[in-house]
């Protein structure tokens, strides 16, 4: 999982925000070329979502076992992680501080910056710096876009660079939830020759998801992955994701009949309506949504080997009833963004070996 | 401690949820008839408390030395929980939570969702069961009466049901303050041949304290206990506690005046107004309650051996100058509560023969 | 770092509460004359401070390589600590809890009890006293000035008293913020002969400024220390402290230009305005703060050897251009915080020893 690196330290805060996105990866690795700060879904190139995959699927299974989870918790407890959320969401919070228990790493939190008046007149910058001083690596999630780049860069400044994890910035990237995404379907089609090849329908407010984008992205890594979008008109999915996928030579269509799509999906992604992102008043309530939801019956027409996945949180979009369905993997979905979160942090810290190791020697 | 056991998962909830609630137990229990779901006081009958009041026990004992904490700590060091606490109580919190720290348990921390926008539109089943699935257990407090029955139901319906540890649930049910207030009394007669035969008088807001309610019921278990229960008319113990009694064919008597009452008791159980269940605007400030304090005056009415218990937080009804009697045990009480939940959840993880046996090593 | 004890259970409270504050140490050491409460700046004599910063660097040192991280780790894993701050700051919750997991110390947090209702009519004492009765040790933090002090008193009181660690209390006493200020000069002038007969300039806003009042007072440990008050008129340091440094012989100068100090300075120490603490709305805005910022073109005017400390949070008063220079020590200043507070939790539980042996073990 090595490419080219520069150092982020030699390049301006304003001419690496206006990299196209596509163009950061490179400063993001450390200087042996491996994977250091995770901002962002394009570092991930078809290689790295295979190695780190095959890493969280062998920390799952190691997991298994007592003995097992007694070495995974001492491979990182010299280790203390911020986890910096001051966006809420105990979802991705709990996933990351199980996944840092895993693997031993001491976890400190900063939630309230926001509310809280010991920041007034203190600039982030010296904030973010101030908490980085006690800790090896930073989680963070903010509603402020870029912030984590900003903090990559600023840290890389200093005597002490710690690698930063994006868990969810402003509308744009969530890397991680697009790397849990990926990893779910490399265990869904495991039997059946992976992802090369497969038919993915997404469903939703595709315009401002940001796993769909992201997830889309990953996908370009595939071959023979064919994409069907399938939105009302006002949430479908962005002309620059399209771009994108068009510059990578992907199969795609826009829809809007459910129903019709599914008997041809591997996997359907549903999504929620995000009215979090609604600039006036309610705007996605006028917008007849009924049509995107997975009703039971469609159950019938969905392949026998196919699979529904959901980022959650869900609304009506899949009644309760679907989740017994063996199909439905939306639960087992949640649990891998804790493998894979384990995963990336081992690798981060250079643990693969160890885990390798460990691994081939109770097979 | 093992007992008739029914799958919670064959039975619905609307079934479950209407069954007297001396009639809940089987359902509770794991398919090998052990403690699994911890909800109701009811659960325990008399072997099941003298084995969780030695387990306590030697678990107390064994924290004492250096090496006895490290082996504890070894005990559940790959066991997660997640500590569910919408309705604030740092009291409970941190004794639970120093619990888990005693065996070594790793914590995560769920305390916000009533202001959480991020649940929003998400029904409360699905983010319990989105947290349930990073944890290896759940202690929970609400103020939502049924929501860990509820939560126990569902995930018992899942592919991964793990147990639920009811830490206060509405006006109903708080267990493990009851169980610590019987280890409280067991650690108490220890050298007085037990519980049975004692006098137990409970004073103040009879009416309302889910804490007495609940140890009342629990004290049936033993042969020979009297209870006395002081309280204002208005809030004296409801006629539902007291036909439990009549069926368990306890003796117990209804009093108005404290003072008389005191030289016949074993232990004195005292409890603060429960004013935030008022449902008008300060109904039971109209109460003169201060008859039923204790005052420094009556230590010497006080039995030699009798104890007084208090489950905290107190206001008057306790001057601080009586805490410096060797008969007020409530501050041990308090640290009584630590070491009972630590014996539960060891129990529930089946730990006891470990303990056992390095407790019998050591000695 | 022994001295003379004396049980601070053996006097009143208000007896205690009205001695002068040099007055108190005694009270404050166990019965072996080791420290075990931490309250006061005062407690710290030069004996004291030189064990200390010793004891921080083996620690620094230690966890330098993986296995001394493991070594530190197992030191205090048995105990638990409190992180009793209900004023916010996260800067030394953070730097608290870093110290107690290099420590290995299990932590539990109350934070808002000012807002939560469980705590309505409750106490603070009793409150404190519940908490205690689950942890080996109290970090708090508060704004009501005594308060760590009045706790040390009561739990002292009690047949479970354990050490309490004030983390800043009300506008008077951060006994480690100055701890790690002496540490950090101490490393400072280690190649330099050590802290004795340097100049140290204080800047910015020194009436308030409580980190100001308590490192002059422990600079008084040395010899030949110069001190120099930069301030305008109406924040100069107060009277009291002048008088502490007149009886202690201690050469000092009030100065209101900050330029013409800086050739002469070893060490700058920079403050904030601490408005804050404004008696009325807005009073320090209309005092001309800018000649009291340490200006880019003012590092040509610093000796080579000289360092700029800042406790932190900074506005305008050093512009981030100047951290890079290597004489801006306020980063390493941070980092300090955690090995000192690590050190001094170490000597409190009496861990020096191992410490020193496996450091001499390893050199």
């Amino acid at each position: 999982m090595t490419q080219e690196s520069m150092p982020l330290s030699h390049i301006g805060w304003d001419s690496f925000n206006r990299l196209p996105v596509t163009e950061k990866a490179p400063y993001l690795a450390g200087s042996d070329g491996r994977v250091f700060h995770v901002l962002l879904a394009q570092q991930f190139n078809r290689a790295a979502l295979d190695s780190l995959g095959g890493l969280a699927t062998r920390i799952r299974r190691t997991a298994k076992t007592e003995e097992g989870m007694t070495f995974l918790r001492g491979l990182m407890a010299n280790k203390r992680a911020m986890l910096y959320f001051t966006q809420p969401s105990s979802r991705t919070f709990l996933s990351f501080s199980s996944a840092c228990q895993i693997l031993g790493v001491n976890v400190g939190e900063v939630r309230d910056t926001a509310t809280s008046s010991e920041f007034k007149g203190e600039s982030q910058e010296d904030s973010l710096r101030t908490f980085s001083s006690y800790f090896d690596m930073i989680v963070m999630r903010t509603q402020v876009g870029g912030l984590a780049e900003h903090t990559a860069w600023v840290l890389s400044n200093t005597e002490r660079p710690i690698p930063i994890i994006n868990a969810g910035s402003g509308k744009d990237q969530h890397p991680t939830q697009a790397l849990l995404d990926i990893y779910t379907l490399q265990r869904s089609f495991e039997a059946r020759g992976g992802i090369d090849g497969k038919t993915i329908v997404f469903v939703g407010d595709l315009a401002r998801g940001r796993t769909v984008r992201s997830l889309a992205w990953l996908l370009t890594n595939y071959t023979g992955v064919r994409m069907i979008f399938v939105a009302p008109e006002p949430l479908q999915i962005g002309r620059d994701i399209l771009n994108l996928l068009d510059a990578a030579g992907v199969t795609y269509e826009l829809a809007s009949d459910f129903e019709t799509t599914i008997p041809e999906a591997d996997a359907i992604y549903m999504t929620r309506i995000q009215d979090e992102w609604d600039t006036t008043e309610g705007e996605s309530r006028k917008i007849d949504t009924s049509r995107y939801h997975f009703r039971p019956e469609y159950l019938d027409r969905l392949g026998p080997h196919a699979v529904i996945l959901h980022p959650f949180p869900r609304r009506q979009e899949i009644p309760t009833a679907i989740d017994h369905d063996p199909r439905a993997v939306y639960w087992r979905q949640m649990r891998n963004g804790m493998w894979i979160r384990a995963a990336l942090m081992a690798l981060i810290f250079k643990k693969e070996r160890l885990i390798d190791g460990y691994y081939a020697s109770v097979r």
